[in-house]
């Protein structure tokens, strides 16, 4: 072991070695320059300073409408003494935008003139010379300066540009990126519906394109290839002589494909850096095949996605000529400890939303293969490789994933996720489409931590006092002493054991998770549905020893019921709803509370307001019937309000 | 005139009560959805929820390369008693992404086993269940809610979607907007050189397209039709049976214009606003035609842009379902004191940029058709209804159009404008594309006063001081007391007497000033050029009078060279730069010398520098000399250091 790990940090560079050795490279390439039509040249980026040529306006024009004049003639006109002008002589009607006849310098507002006998206009005032007149060159002087070289053509470049009579604008051309997606057991995305068990979806190609475009580019995304030393050369070859300007090899998930790709790159080109010290994103290469910049992504999708960021996306620019963008960043506090491997840069995906005032950054799950963590994320930490960890409540710097505005319309949930949630979020957003809800789920009991500490707008629980049969109070005592909240029903939901469809195992109740072939799926301590299966198993008298399973644990209701579809489990303990959804068989086994838990000082927070007319809304709670395994009727309720020592009385 | 102004305002609603009434009419206003290709949905907006129709992953899959065993059989190993398994049958060899086999339940890392005869691993550690194993739904579990409605997809949300098995996702059609430019003597951008005196170059009609499809939008842009009812009718018509969602009409400049749209909305639709309190952008009028909503924009292109950004752009975002986006801010302090009318929202495009640690925002040019005021802005000052103005270094908000990390990048140049800038600006960028110098031209005397009150990196001015034929100096002893300053010299120059080309009237010097054939255009006092005249016409021992046009003021060079281009005069007094850009004869008078005036505070600025660096550079003195008239020969020369109250010796 020791032997492999050596060799691989042997080569790998830190990130910002790896950037420098890639800016020190690559920096000064630039795309052809071309001469489009200037129509077309939205968002393209100037490849030399642009100076008019023509001036804008190209005559002298009236700027009103009126009476075009010679000023000289007007002097002296008055209140007292009003002064007339012959029509057509010393005096021609103009409209706004009318050239301005020989020997006239300024215009009289039609307003300001009173027509006699129609054959001449009276006026009381004189008029300066190149009143109400746009002149020649008055915007724009032909041979000026228009537009900078390197500069992002806007909707009034083209405007301006358009206007001086430049009709053709040299631009970079669009940087082509070869996107070579390679593996011995992908599957076409369309196809995904048939894929076996070993074969991958191929949906990388269509990230890595769809990043490519957002960023000036255009991507060449080719069939995939399989993941031998043969193949991948093939196409590195075709990739080499074709019109490409840039070269991206998706790599395989194996070990093996990172080897091959080194070796190819080694025989055509160059190799820059093998492995850079971030995390996700490590198995990155970098180098050069004949000219062409080569970029050898990694498999796992968060990982390629970080790794484009830190190395295709500034080329992309560079070879326009423009610099890497920068990222909007926003000071957070980070919500719970975050260790991190030191000598490793870290990108942790975040949620974010401004509590009690402060802004709170929730941690997302890590691991580089969960695309999810991306399309949930907020914002992205960076955890530097020099730090160890980050402890709770530290102020952080997190890069914005989304608008610094839509972070104050966000509604932080975290604790037990129940499905009704998620048409909560969707008929939030209906009614207003900047309201947001990012949610993390912890389990119920995480909740009610994240709430005393200020983290979250409100916490989702279900948590049942075995002694008497109530829910989430006991807990509100327990945990929020000095914390006052109020608690509001959401919904009253079935829970029970699922099997597979049919039942094949017969399960009928609590009885059977005791049976030898039955093999059950259990859900985290602290979790609602934990505690309910105890004290189930509490008043039937039984002990949790004999029960298969009862030690592993999963996170989500979905998950239990994943296992117990894919076969992995014969049973476990979840809500209707997840049953449903998976076609799954569903033994009722009691019906529980789920309430929101929200801090009375979040209480008169608008969006909170808005939640709970939505929560009480008809549309909301027909959706929630739809669902199936849920009782509403007591949806919207205050059922509680905790003073932080004592409960005061309701009326619910 | 009274009654005139008075229908005008009758009907004219603040800005706010504008965009109140448009949101009630048209907030709730969605193109119709439509499925399409997950592939093919980068950046559309989902019209409802997207729910995972597979798990991923979707089998229990390798995490590493390996063997595939049951951990239970792997209980006991240690480094004190290693265990062997036997190979096929209690250890299959798997690499990443491998499915495991059935019975298996983790992955032991290649690197912790050892081959035994080929036909045994040895362990020295047992394994826990599901290790190294990607479980089924570890991601993403079938039935799951993916990406909420109302939401703009990203590229990793088009990988979810894929790796989920969504192969086609439920977006809000984009809306599609008609685009009718109208007017009389508008002649297609594509003829803009043929363009005669009182035609119009249309190029309204390609800023709007492009701001449309900015927006999400697919533009319909047609071809002009002329400005009177029936052709107006017409294609009002037309537009309301078309496929378009929106109907945009570009008015005319002309005042009849306006009153045609007024009725033909009275006779096809419904008129909801007629004219905005907002300065540019005032008359806009919005309505709807059947059910389409119609936007008549102004004819002015800044009026237009601004029209648009108030009701067009958040109309084409809540057709999408989303919120109309906010833009980002800044606070600034006002560079100079911006008088403004009561009752008029105004939006007064500026220069920003950071000196000695304030952000300084300069005001640039007002009219509603000087398009430049808008290509070179970084910021829009928004001056409200109830305010008459904002005085110099009040702090203010500045709506950003550039990134923020942009704006610390920009020099800020104040003063005299010469050519040569131009070419430092663009050597600057093709150096550091992040670079940008943003320049406000007031004259040499504005130029050193900004550097006085601290709002310019550096002043650009050629002030001659008659009495000793010195440049500058002077003047910064009389106006820098108290601000010390370095004058570096950027160049020496041409300046003299422009004429139309083959000088028809035959000037020769400043005498021919007097003649009686001959109109003058000057520039404005306390310009270096006029202060240089007039230290010629007294050395000729000559006073101003007599000089017809003397008072005649034009602020650049190049305003001065394209009068006597246009022939509105018949001589001026400009550098040869100016005379060369536009084919005009040019007689020397002088040679004078044009110097930077950077404050000592800002010359230790990496950015002043590195501009330093480029004016020594031998790439920009050879674009200087190939512009003709210009020597260069002390560019980057400091020619004195002024330290508040004397000049400190230096080695020039």
């Amino acid at each position: 072991m020791g032997r492999f790990k050596r060799t691989i940090y042997l080569h790998m560079k830190t990130l910002e070695e790896a950037r420098a050795v890639w800016q020190e490279a690559m920096g000064g390439y630039r795309t052809a320059v071309e001469q489009i039509a200037t129509e077309q040249a939205l968002g393209r980026v100037s490849a030399r300073p642009v100076t008019a040529r023509l001036s804008v306006p190209h005559y002298h024009g009236a700027a009103m409408d009126g009476y075009a004049v010679k000023a000289s003639h007007t002097f002296g006109a008055s209140d007292v003494r009003p002064l007339r002008l012959e029509l057509g002589r010393q005096a021609v009607p103009v409209d706004t935008g009318d050239p301005m006849p020989e020997g006239t310098d300024a215009v009289i507002m039609i307003e300001h003139a009173q027509e006699v006998d129609g054959t001449a206009i009276e006026i009381r005032q004189a008029a300066f010379p190149w009143q109400h007149v746009r002149k020649v060159g008055e915007d724009i002087v032909a041979g000026e300066l228009l537009l900078p070289q390197q500069h992002r053509l806007r909707p009034a470049d083209l405007g301006a540009m358009l206007a001086a009579g430049v009709s053709q604008v040299p631009v970079f051309a669009q940087p082509r990126v070869w996107i070579q997606p390679t593996g011995t057991e992908l599957v076409p995305a369309r196809r995904a519906a048939q894929a076996k068990p070993g074969q991958i979806v191929e949906f990388n190609g269509t990230v890595i394109a769809s990043l490519v475009r957002e960023n000036g580019g255009v991507p060449l995304l080719q069939d995939v290839v399989a993941d031998d030393y043969e193949s991948l050369l093939d196409a590195v070859r075709r990739a080499a002589v074709s019109p490409a300007d840039v070269i991206v090899l998706n790599a395989g998930s194996s070990a093996g494909s990172e080897d091959y790709t080194v070796s190819i790159l080694k025989e055509l080109g160059t190799l820059l850096v093998h492995g850079v010290a971030m995390m996700p994103g490590k198995p990155v290469l970098l180098g050069r095949v004949e000219s062409k910049p080569f970029i050898g992504l990694p498999g796992y999708p968060v990982s390629a996605i970080m790794a484009f960021e830190q190395f295709l996306r500034p080329l992309l620019h560079w070879m326009q000529g423009l610099a890497e963008p920068s990222d909007p960043t926003v000071e957070a506090v980070l919500g719970r400890k975050m260790p991190s491997k030191l000598g490793l840069e870290e990108f942790v995906r975040v949620i974010l939303g401004r509590v009690q005032g402060r802004l709170v950054a929730m941690p997302l799950q890590r691991g580089a293969g969960v695309i999810t963590s991306l399309t949930r994320a907020d914002g992205l930490l960076r955890i530097p490789q020099e730090v160890e960890g980050i402890n709770e409540g530290e102020p952080i710097r997190v890069r914005l994933l989304r608008s610094e505005d839509a972070l104050e319309k966000t509604l932080i949930m975290i604790g037990s996720h129940d499905n009704t949630v998620d048409v909560l979020a969707s008929e939030l957003k209906r009614l207003d489409a900047r309201l947001h809800l990012s949610s993390s789920n912890v389990g119920s009991l995480g909740g009610l931590l994240a709430v005393r500490r200020g983290q979250a707008h409100f916490a989702g629980a279900h948590l049942l006092d075995p002694e008497t049969g109530d829910y989430n109070r006991r807990y509100v005592e327990r945990y929020l002493a000095g914390t006052p909240v109020r608690l509001v029903r959401l919904v009253r939901r079935q829970q029970g054991l699922l099997t597979a469809p049919g039942n094949p195992k017969k399960i009928r109740g609590i009885e059977d998770l005791f049976r030898e072939d039955v093999r059950f799926v259990n859900r985290q301590a602290g979790s609602g549905t934990r505690i309910l299966l105890d004290y189930e198993l509490e008043r039937a008298g039984r002990s949790p020893e004999g029960i298969q399973g009862y030690d592993w644990e999963e996170y989500t209701h979905m998950a239990v019921a994943v296992n117990v579809l894919s076969g992995t489990a014969d049973c476990g303990m979840a809500i209707f709803a997840a049953a449903a959804a998976l076609g799954l068989d569903f033994i009722p086994i009691c019906q529980e509370c789920y309430d929101l838990v929200i801090p009375e000082a979040c209480w008169t927070d608008p969006k909170l307001e808005f939640l709970l007319d939505v929560i009480g809304s008809e549309r909301f709670l027909e959706r929630v019937r739809a669902l199936g395994g849920y009782d509403p009727s007591e949806s919207g309720t205050v059922v509680g309000v905790w003073d932080g020592t004592a409960w005061r009385e309701t009326k619910s």
